[in-house]
C-alpha cells in the first residue's frame, strides 16, 4: 500500500519522539541543553526524538520536566498526532476501496 | 510525604496498564483471551495491567487491536488519568503548603 505516497501510521515511539522535539524545538532549546537536564546522552536523545526506542517511564518524566511540559499534555498531544494520522489513513482507505 | 494516605501521581505504565486493564473489564473479557489475541502470554498481560512493565509500542497496537480500542483513545485517557492524579497532588500541595 505505497498508494498516493501514503505515510504509515506512526507507532506510539515515533509520535512521542516527534512530539517531543516539538516541545524542544518550540522551546528554543538544543538537544544538548535537554540531554543534560534530564540526564540523557545528546545521542539518546535523538534516538528517543527520532522513534528509535522505546524510553521507560521515569526518562519521559525527566524529558517532560527538562522541557517544562506535563506528561498529560505531551500525552494528549500524541493522542491527537496517532487519530489524524489514523483519519488520514481511513480517508484513504474509502479513497482507494473496490 | 505520607500525609492523608495520598497515594504518589502514577508513572506512565501505571497509568497505560490500569488503562488498559479498564478496557478489558468494561468488554467482559478475561486475561487469557485478550493475552491470546494479542499473542502474549496471561502472566506476562498481567504485568503489563499493574505497570510492572514497560510495553513496546507493538505490544501496545496488539493490545489495542485485541481491546478493539485505537490506541489515541487509550492515550487520551492515560493523559486525563494522569491530569486527574496531578491536580489532586496539586490540590494537597496547596492545602499542606506552610
Amino acid at each position: 500500500m505505497t498508494d498516493h505516497g501514503m505515510k504509515e501510521r506512526p507507532l506510539f515511539r515515533q509520535a512521542l519522539g516527534a512530539v517531543l522535539r516539538a516541545y524542544r524545538f518550540e522551546s528554543g532549546r538544543t538537544l544538548r541543553d535537554i540531554a543534560q537536564k534530564a540526564q540523557l546522552s545528546s545521542g539518546y536523545l535523538s534516538e528517543l526524538e527520532r522513534g528509535h526506542k522505546e524510553m521507560s517511564s521515569e526518562v519521559l518524566e525527566s524529558l517532560c520536566d527538562a522541557l517544562n511540559v506535563d506528561v498529560s499534555v505531551v500525552l494528549l498531544r500524541v493522542s491527537g498526532e496517532l487519530a489524524a494520522a489514523s483519519s488520514s489513513s481511513l480517508l484513504s482507505g474509502i479513497s482507494t476501496a473496490n
